[in-house]
């Protein structure tokens, strides 16, 4: 068994690439961007999460009681860049998620040079994160996002 | 990339394996006994389908327009027993669906053989099938398949 290998496969069928928008009045910019890869299961595969986590070197599991699932997250920008980003551009996905990869990729490479707070660069960063997931929900409309951004300075 | 490894780890989110029972009052046993190795995905991943069916050198892809999505299968029971099971033996699973694969290829062993026509043999695989899967729903009740079970002269 090549365990990287199998991960690549596990994670076309249960993973999630996402990027989530939050509006903070406190930032310059108004709204933060919050790149993540995680990966649900219900808690009698826990073992799994465990393994993953350890393959990759970083992240957290955390469990959720309403409903009774373990999620395996990584949220810090230095380990999507340096750890998660690259196994999957060495294995990569053979389904539509792979598209969703690239688009978090590039976000995530953004975000470690801090585009993310220059007005242009967010933009693209919210037309392209509202490109992936496309049956996953949203808590806001690209729009209200959008013309959060347009009250900015630069 | 492993293709073998990555398919266990795609198959242990995406894949089922099933055995499934029909009523037949044709049959000297009146039950028919159908295993099935399958996966399904949105159209938009058909062609990773088409990869794991190459791989497997098996089975068959089929489109369903009710939840526009494509189903790869193997029913073949010859197929199941030489190339499907030798696979997940040598690839394990990692998840909870281990248990289902492990029941799985003791009763696709049992079925070569045509145990199953043999009353204690269909009466053993019913119990294992019926471990498996469990959030799936079944056309039979356990208790129903077993009454007619009972019927049967040997």
């Amino acid at each position: 068994m090549n365990f990287a290998s199998y991960i690549s496969g596990f994670v076309d069928g249960e993973g999630c690439f996402s990027v989530s928008f939050t509006l903070r009045a406190k930032l310059k910019t108004g709204i933060e961007v919050r790149p993540s890869f995680s990966i649900s299961q219900n808690k009698r595969n826990y073992s799994v999460l465990l393994e993953i986590r350890d393959f990759f070197d970083c992240g957290s599991i955390r469990f959720s009681k309403k409903d009774q699932n373990y999620k395996y997250e990584v949220r810090s920008i230095t380990d999507l860049v340096k750890k998660v980003v690259p196994h999957f551009k060495k294995f990569p996905l053979k389904t539509s998620k792979q598209k969703d990869f690239e688009i978090f990729a590039q976000v995530c490479g953004l975000v470690l040079q801090s585009k993310h707070l220059n007005k242009a660069y967010l933009r693209k960063i919210i037309e392209w994160s509202y490109q992936m997931n496309k049956a996953g929900k949203r808590k806001h409309l690209k729009a209200k996002l959008l013309s959060v951004l347009d009250k900015m300075k630069r």
